[in-house]
């Protein structure tokens, strides 16, 4: 073991002085010759048995799905992208990494979470952070001004220069489609906007510098008191305690349409351009979400402020209530479960040009949505199905291996969802348990005599009945027996 | 922008600091204060203008879905995942990256292909390469012995102690099931076992060492002559040139089950304890085939190797088939679609006590498969919807966004897939040419008679013509004339 240890750690050297080379971008020989070192080691290591040697886990963030976690995940995104196709979106996709500048300067204090990749040797990469920067980027490349489209069943956006909060609304009533017909419980949508934040914070006095620092202070209200963000401004981020007082003024109200009315009366901030173009914004998305059927659902609450930077108009956040404890109680919030906004300049930086291009577009929060279905599910002790199987190919007697074979095989070229265990032997009475326990709904039982008659006995796992039916006759047979009741198309 | 040039050298220079310190492990009060200095300065540098700066791409090897090629994507999906349902798999899903100890040694000479991902202050992690390794982690992690799975529409593995062959000749069967149902041409399934090839190369003199490095130079003939392969097996992988014309003899060969019965005849071949158990399981295996109606497609070819290191059994890739120029020439390969084998050694690897699962696989060329049929359908210039939407609600008078607004509304609720344009008064020619680029087949036209009469307008884009349908009925008539003609369940 002490020679294996010295050999990984000759393999460990190996491994910087290559990964060094490759940085000083040395010639691809030199490099190739290193590798080739590299690789000798390797092989006189052989495979790394070192078992006990590490924690067996997914890294820090991540998580497995398991059968029964994927066929809950299935359930949720289906209702997602019904409602996204349902809304006229193209679906497109981009690949899981960027380069690494593609990404820089769009987040703001949010980019410390990006994943960068080594260098192999060429290209500086990281992992994308969300799916609206690549879009962003892919809407640039393609020189398109004009698209709906989802992206891996979470993110919706519509870009193109439309008419004032016509797809911002749009956007708002997909929202509530979702997290209503997921029936995860009451929601919340809380509505701001960039412009009545920036607005507010010129005429409370904050340095423009300061706007977007102090917009992340403001977006930690929803978790921490107004005390500890106002700590924070003044401490950390340099505002005077009266500034800060001023703005706490403001973001601690919230309200409806009412309390837009209400500002656009506001002496100070009426008379703020940005503020004054946001708060006629908001009036106007009220009436159309109004139309929507969806305005007692949304609260103007002038303490969201979203922490990404590239968020230039309307900004929105969707979150559960818990039913209060006592009567009379406001319901509380417990954490978002959606969220989006407009961002009208982040396709302009990555035009050569600057050609802009307005989006405005939502994002579904799926990992903490599966997670609430999930201990729903449990909750309710439900049990989920994790395969679609309509048929076992079992067999009474022995040495029926084959005519298993052939069968299930005719089956599967027939369309047919079937299986069969994989031994030579197996006992009539295993081949039950199994379907019990996978919920397969039908046993087709092969014996000499049916082969004899050309007929397959088929059992039903629930009533335990049993027929014979002709073997030309069974593919129909199993169709009519497991198709659904009624035919949703 | 000299002064901007020096700002972004000093954030580059804090960025490395932090790096530095990261990976020398320094304390966390002294790396949050460095991450602080560089938010600061990043903060004061502001978002990144650097237009012309870098070229708009995606990483080297990756690509951006069109809304086109995502419709051609599903397509394929859509026939993969029903053929892993038709066969009773469960999916599950695994993170895009994993501890970079759960990736290294299980590959070999491949392995110079692993993404390693930065040093987040912690865990040094790297993107996944293939998902047999992930879920041979996932199998160990979870301790399970028995599990049939698909992962993410392209990998479906079967794992557990079973009776020799039967799991083996059903993943050869799903492979031909899927490749015949995507219609991309006519196909072979090259099929060998690693322990076949261990045996030929332990008789031809190879030092055992050296099996896999010269398994993955025969890895190479499907791409470059026998005489290149000799030439890397003398010159840089030390083998006498007497040994590697005698693994010549063998790798040149390929045929049906009489090449099998052929080589257990072989003296020296069926002496060697390893080769002869390969032998009587190709055997075997060629059984079922043929009762899987599939014996014609399947290959016996030794000179099919596989580069990954974990395949430990039966190993087989398909290939697509160029009909040849010439009558009379063999078929010409070109290029795997398709590709598998057994690996009973790999969660082993993982198992603290090194307990091994028996696991057979397979895993479909998604990416080659897409392009073969996007290609195909660029030559028959078919065209492809990209979306569902069922109408289009239109106005053919002004100041009726409202009212667009309204049923639109009314259908989303009612679970129809609908769209309006985003403007404020459209032009009703403009509403009809975006239903004919699109593909939508219906418009519902609102106007003020309409609104009078309680009707709406509904005209068919194809036909042109339009009939008045009273509202309340509207949701009906829009199904029935857009449901497909036949119902698949």
């Amino acid at each position: 073991m002490a020679e294996r240890a010295a050999l990984e750690e000759l393999v460990r050297l190996q491994g910087e002085r290559v990964r060094g080379l490759k940085q000083q971008k040395a010639s691809a020989e030199q490099i190739e010759e290193e590798v080739a070192k590299l690789l000798k080691l390797k092989a006189q290591l052989g495979p790394d048995e070192g078992k006990q040697k590490f924690v067996l886990k997914t890294p820090k963030g991540t998580r497995d799905y398991s059968p029964r976690q994927m066929a809950i995940r299935e359930k949720v995104f289906d209702v997602i992208i019904s409602c996204f196709k349902r809304h006229g979106a193209e679906v497109i996709d981009t690949p899981v990494f960027e380069l690494k500048e593609t990404l820089t300067g769009k987040y703001g204090e949010d980019s410390k979470l990006i994943y960068d990749l080594k260098d192999q040797g060429g290209e500086l990469l990281s992992l994308r952070y969300d799916l609206t920067v690549p879009f962003a980027r892919y809407l640039a490349m393609n020189k398109l001004t004009n698209i709906k489209r989802y992206h891996i069943a979470k993110d919706f956006d519509i870009a193109g220069q439309f008419d004032p909060m016509i797809p911002d609304a749009e956007c708002l009533k997909i929202m509530c489609e979702i997290l209503s017909s997921l029936q995860i419980g009451d929601f919340l949508v809380k509505v701001n906007d960039r412009r009545i934040l920036d607005g507010m914070f010129a005429i409370c006095g904050v340095p423009d510098s300061k706007f977007r620092t102090i917009c992340s202070s403001v977006d930690k209200l929803d978790k921490v008191s107004w005390e500890e963000v106002k700590n924070e401004m003044v401490g950390e981020k340099g505002l005077t305690p009266e500034v800060a007082d001023h703005i706490g003024d403001y973001v601690q109200q919230h309200g409806g349409v009412s309390l837009v009315e209400q500002l656009l009366q506001d002496p100070k901030l009426s008379q703020n351009k940005q503020a004054l173009e946001g708060l006629e914004d908001l009036k106007l998305l009220f009436e159309y979400l109004t139309l929507f059927g969806i305005a007692d659902k949304i609260s103007f609450d002038l303490s969201l402020a979203r922490g990404l930077d590239y968020y230039t108009g309307v900004i929105y956040e969707a979150v559960l209530l818990q039913t209060p404890v006592r009567p009379g109680e406001e319901p509380l919030g417990v954490g978002s479960v959606a969220a989006g906004g407009r961002y009208d300049g982040l396709v302009g930086m990555f035009d050569p040009k600057g050609r802009k291009v307005p989006c405005v577009g939502l994002s579904i929060g799926v990992e903490r949505i599966f997670s609430i279905v999930e201990q729903r599910l449990e909750a309710l002790e439900e049990k989920v199905r994790t395969t679609e199987t309509q048929v076992l190919v079992a067999s009474a007697q022995k040495r029926l291996l084959e005519e298993r074979l052939k069968l299930v095989s005719e089956l599967w070229d027939a369309g047919i969802k079937a299986e069969l265990l994989y031994k030579k032997n197996p006992k009539l009475l295993n081949q039950l348990q199994y379907c019990e326990e996978a919920g397969i709904p039908l046993v087709a039982i092969i014996g000499e005599q049916e082969l004899k008659d050309g007929v397959i006995k088929l059992r039903s796992v629930a009533s335990r009945e049993e027929v014979d039916v002709r073997r030309e006759d069974l593919v129909e047979e199993i169709k009519r027996r497991t198709s659904p009741a009624l035919c949703i198309c």
